[in-house]
């Protein structure tokens, strides 16, 4: 078991990685300190991970009840959102209760949020289900629903008590969905982390291959990359906005498409595609390690090309993303292999053009 | 005009009361560090002040927009709140962006809600209309809505940039209403403060005849009563719970009622009798300043006696209330005119005795 803690003052958490560690009973009573939880899961992973939680939960001497919401994003909305307040309050739920999250990004997102504002705040704790939640969501307290006019418009920072990131729950995770948490992992490397790109170049078969050591290792080094950006800027004013390479870019392909139909994942490869096209335009990014860029994600599974929408459609979808500020389309492109920058003056006809050269063809 | 600074670190701001101060043009720009606004009011506001706030806007050169809310507690809902989501997202408002409250508690605290969580939280101003609204959700920084099941129960601490209460605004309130605002204004002498206590005795008939200094002297005194325990405890754990004496009754009586039928401050006048009387009876609170704060709550123009719900209802619904902790009910009570206390072991019996006593005669 690996422990890594994210450095957040007095909100300050650990993070457990490795197999088994759902069943850690000590963990979960040391960082419960209510008399109650209240598990917020979905149909999917409750028949899966349900009973073995609250077998750790009844080991601790925790009492518990749990909410399992439907499962996938097309829930993450006020509606769904609003079966939990339900649920907390016809249980007669108190400010003495901790919400546990158990599943995938959405779980966490919405689980999350609940905690951010049921009685204007209660703690949480984090037991992501699959890749992507292990290594983006368990750090960095971002919790959110989507607005039928955008992605994550409603939200809030919350930071959790605890997050457990169990390797072995990995198993029964779609490859698909396996393909798509890499794209966050890759992302680590290429911002900030050229040691752990090499590795993953080396070490993207036995991921593929789900080997539990290499599975923890890419998770720790993920999580320990996010955790020091966070630490750095909380509440994103500044050097967090790093974390958004490929995102603005694959946030339009996942409006574009209708949220759901491209995973999280799969855009953001198809994005950091996108950005790092761009930087190789602009001179910035060496052919080279754009080359190595391109390669990695396509050996990782994932799409390198966007869905044709044209450029117009892009620019109009990005225009819509939270990282616009005041007006102004900021992206994050590289200028090397584990450095990335924030440009804010790129001409928007060479950002079109990047666009359609990274597109599949008509 | 008054300036008073809520002290709370890198979140401190400054609250300034007097008259017209709703037209300072240079207090708006300085507190305002984004290039747009968006002013959330209601349909009886708006035609009172938003032409004069959106002038200040203009000359302090800040470009703005506004949603207007219908009016009251009623709509303090989700579906109300999201039309506020709804106008910032069709209006393309981003992170640069700040939120005027311009209204009473209703509008503070939805737009103070919507600022909270909007894109993961944005700044905020409040420009309280109400008595109520300026002494009581002027500083603190506490934001909700309302759910079916209870009042208030989704929300967020999120304070302001800066607070402007204007004590001409008061002069188009409605009596009943200026009467609620006194509720929350003898709290602060009762809690914590027998000096101000002292001189409300001496100035309650100026207060109800409007005279705009009283009125900055009763608003000054008690933000910062307020401001100084919110110093202590930002988010409510400990000290803070005092500014809930009479309002666990309070809130038994609204719910009770139906939301909206008594006022807050009505419902918090007729709490703090019932919670002084019960204090009286255990022997904590003389006769004398006993009769002192029935007096005054009575010559503020408040009632006296609680609806007749019967004692049995009004313990189940205050079972429902935030200030329950782990099932225990824990009640703000009076030691003596201006030294409250919270006790969370006072006898069912003696509490419902208590209630039956200050009930309307059937």
């Amino acid at each position: 078991m690996r422990k890594l803690t994210v450095a957040l003052g007095e909100r300050s958490y650990p993070i457990l990685i490795g197999e088994g560690v759902l069943d850690s009973a000590d963990a979960i009573a040391a960082a419960v300190n209510t008399p109650r939880v209240a598990i917020v899961t979905n149909d999917v992973v409750a028949p899966l991970y349900l009973d073995r939680l609250t077998a750790t939960l009844a080991r601790a001497g925790i009492a518990y009840d749990s909410v399992v919401l439907p499962d996938g994003e097309a829930h993450k909305n006020w509606q769904t959102l609003n079966t939990i307040f339900d649920a907390l309050l016809a249980g007669h739920f108190d400010r003495s209760t901790t919400l546990v999250a158990l599943g995938g990004g959405v779980v966490g997102d919405m689980a999350g949020f609940a905690a951010a504002t049921y009685q204007r705040g209660i703690p949480f704790i984090q037991i992501p289900t699959t890749l992507l939640s292990q290594v983006d969501s368990s750090v960095g307290g971002k919790t959110a629903i989507n607005h039928p006019l955008g992605k994550n418009m409603i939200g809030a920072f919350h930071q959790p008590q605890l997050v457990l990131a169990d390797t072995a729950v990995l198993n029964t995770l779609p490859d698909r969905e396996l393909k798509a948490g890499l794209a966050e992992v890759i992302k680590y490397g290429l911002i900030r982390d050229p040691a752990f790109f090499d590795w993953l170049e080396s070490h993207i078969d036995k991921l593929l291959g789900r080997d539990p050591l290499a599975l923890a290792e890419a998770i720790e080094r993920s999580c320990a990359n996010k955790s020091q950006i966070v630490s750095e800027d909380e509440t994103e004013r500044g050097v967090r906005a790093l974390l958004n390479l490929g995102h603005t870019f694959g946030h339009a392909i996942e409006a574009g498409m209708g949220f759901g139909v491209w995973l999280h994942g799969e855009a953001v490869g198809a994005g950091m595609v996108m950005a790092a096209t761009l930087s190789q335009r602009q001179g910035w990014l060496s052919m080279q390690q754009y080359e190595r860029t391109v390669a990695l994600i396509a050996r990782a599974g994932l799409p390198v090309l966007g869905p044709r929408l044209g450029a117009a459609r892009y620019l109009e979808l990005m225009a819509h993303d939270k990282k616009v500020e005041a007006g102004r389309l900021r992206l994050v492109l590289l200028r090397d292999i584990g450095d990335a920058e924030i440009f804010s003056d790129v001409p928007t006809a060479d950002i079109a053009a990047a666009i359609d050269a990274c597109c599949e063809s008509a």
